[in-house]
């Protein structure tokens, strides 16, 4: 379940570079996919600040598709048809970012996935909550907490009425 | 204390669209700036995400500069020089921004503001928690709850240890 396929990679990259011009903006680019997680590296040029430091916003940012990344993933190999949505998230800001980063996201327990892909299954809709990092020089600098949700397109529980289900990613 | 300076809006602009590249490449704009706050218009397409509708990773960034804004202008109008950081926020996601939209930060009461400023002067460091908003439609599609601070540049408040103040803006 977690081993990528082999056209993932590039089909993912796609996703976040140029289906969502901001993330090609922000020169995202996948450093590693694998059964651990994934990771992105960033350069600090297109995401710097007045300050000199990297934009909180481009980091949530980065934290966000990463996150939703994983479980994009897993609906595709599932060969589910869902919109996968971020409702709810936290972020902390732990330390300034003064360079190049990277952001990352762990695959969570087995058990949760496949609960989260059987939800959909069985009611066309399920919830990942996942934990992405912001990482400077191997250390955090930030964290999100973030509630996926996957809207299966032919169970109409993507209708109107879900709540905190607002935005793609 | 809440007046707009005659040359503010062009100085803010250049900081949230130059020094920021992210801003440019999000299209953001000033479209209010008031004593009753300050509101952005922004264009979905350099937003855009894979499914048509607005990357929640952008609107994140544009509440976060909406907000960070108005403490931003008022150490400016009290001619006090400080970083200004988000150290933890919150976000809710209501509903799918499908189209162009905007962002806002109403001013809190002008107690909270007072507070602020003399926290920055008499310690260095002042906190101030706003709460900007996405509208699609004059309808609410996202909220932000956030904690900014300020780090007088001559207090040695922004010393190393202080937490959650990790990221400018």
């Amino acid at each position: 379940m977690l081993e990528p396929l082999p056209d993932e990679r590039e089909w993912l990259n796609d996703v976040l570079i140029r289906q969502i011009p901001l993330g090609g903006a922000m020169q995202l680019s996948i450093e590693r996919l694998d059964e651990t997680g994934i990771e992105f590296s960033a350069p600090l040029a297109p995401s710097v600040n007045d300050k000199g430091t990297a934009f909180g916003g481009a980091i949530v940012s980065q934290m966000i598709l990463a996150g939703w990344s994983l479980p994009r993933l897993l609906l595709r190999r599932a060969d589910i048809e869902a919109d996968l949505v971020i409702g709810r998230c936290e972020v902390r800001f732990v330390k300034p970012v003064t360079g190049d980063f990277r952001v990352r996201c762990d695959w969570p327990e087995a058990s949760s996935l496949a609960a989260f892909i059987d939800q959909v299954r069985a009611r066309g809709r399920g919830k990942l909550e996942l934990a992405p990092e912001c990482l400077i020089d191997s250390e955090v600098a930030a964290t999100l907490a973030a509630r996926y949700a996957a809207l299966g397109k032919d169970s109409g529980a993507a209708a109107p009425g879900a709540r905190d289900t607002g935005a793609r990613q």
